[in-house]
């Protein structure tokens, strides 16, 4: 946990602070929808005081149950291709968006570990997407499995930073 | 308050592990409701290897409309009470433990500052609720508005999960 502070100190210091400012600036709103970070880009884009000006909603999506009955994700979907799949980060970006009437939705789904991986989906395998207007960004990375739990859910969380900001730059 | 902070980090460390434990021992599941933390709840749960297994939906309901919308907070409650209040926090916790059909739903609903205080309900004011059967626990705190907004919002973390054990033992 006293790396999981540091790091979140370390997150807010840059890229969040960043994100917020933009989203400031270009008057725009977002929601968000956590599997595998579990809130922590929530609770991370909360972490900067006024934050509540351009962000009302986040969902930590942990269950597939939830995913279906929440943020509307399609069963198919899950079944086909599995939580862990661009197509459910898809789904979980577009439901956050409509739930929330945000301008934006961004979600993450992924393996943290330790286990739960695959040869197919190891540990570290993360989806991201970000929908805006009519864009669809969508984001697959294969974080190094031998990173933490807590180092996986970090990178994620700065990831989703960054794709928030390609997304609507 | 170095000496502060990772006291704090300890005590967040060892108390999410017990409530993830004592979930799974006494088979039962938790959502989490959260306005001023954020998302840090569910995140600092989620910190736990296997958490899915006793939680399955948190929701960071930062914006009022959201309470309302989301988690069916009565839009009187927040007229004559506020968003930081015992009744809100109340309706919070029954609202996503409806939403997610988990046993146990928490909420938490704050003032981290360092703006948004007032003489009636300075930054650091902090009510918490947690649904349980016929149960329903309340706890108001006003955590030292000399802390920091991280402070407020990790203390309060850390008075939900007690908060949590409290109300299942």
């Amino acid at each position: 946990m006293n790396t999981y502070i540091n790091n979140i100190h370390f997150l807010l210091d840059k890229a969040v602070q960043n994100v917020v400012q933009l989203l400031y600036k270009e008057n725009l709103t977002l929601a968000t929808a956590e599997s595998c970070t579990g809130g922590l880009l929530s609770g991370a884009i909360t972490e900067v005081s006024g934050s509540s000006r351009v962000f009302g909603l986040g969902v930590c999506a942990y269950a597939n149950e939830i995913k279906e009955r929440v943020l509307n994700v399609n069963p198919e979907t899950l079944r086909d291709y599995g939580a862990v799949s661009s197509q459910c980060a898809a789904e979980m970006s577009l439901g956050v968006r409509k739930i929330s009437g945000a301008d934006i939705g961004v979600s993450i789904t992924g393996i943290a570990g330790p286990s739960g991986g695959s040869p197919q989906k190891p540990v570290g395998t993360v989806f991201f997407a970000c929908s805006f207007k009519e864009k669809l960004n969508i984001l697959h990375l294969e974080i190094c499995a031998k990173k933490s739990r807590l180092d996986i859910r970090l990178e994620s969380v700065r990831q989703a930073l960054i794709l928030i900001t390609d997304t609507i730059s």
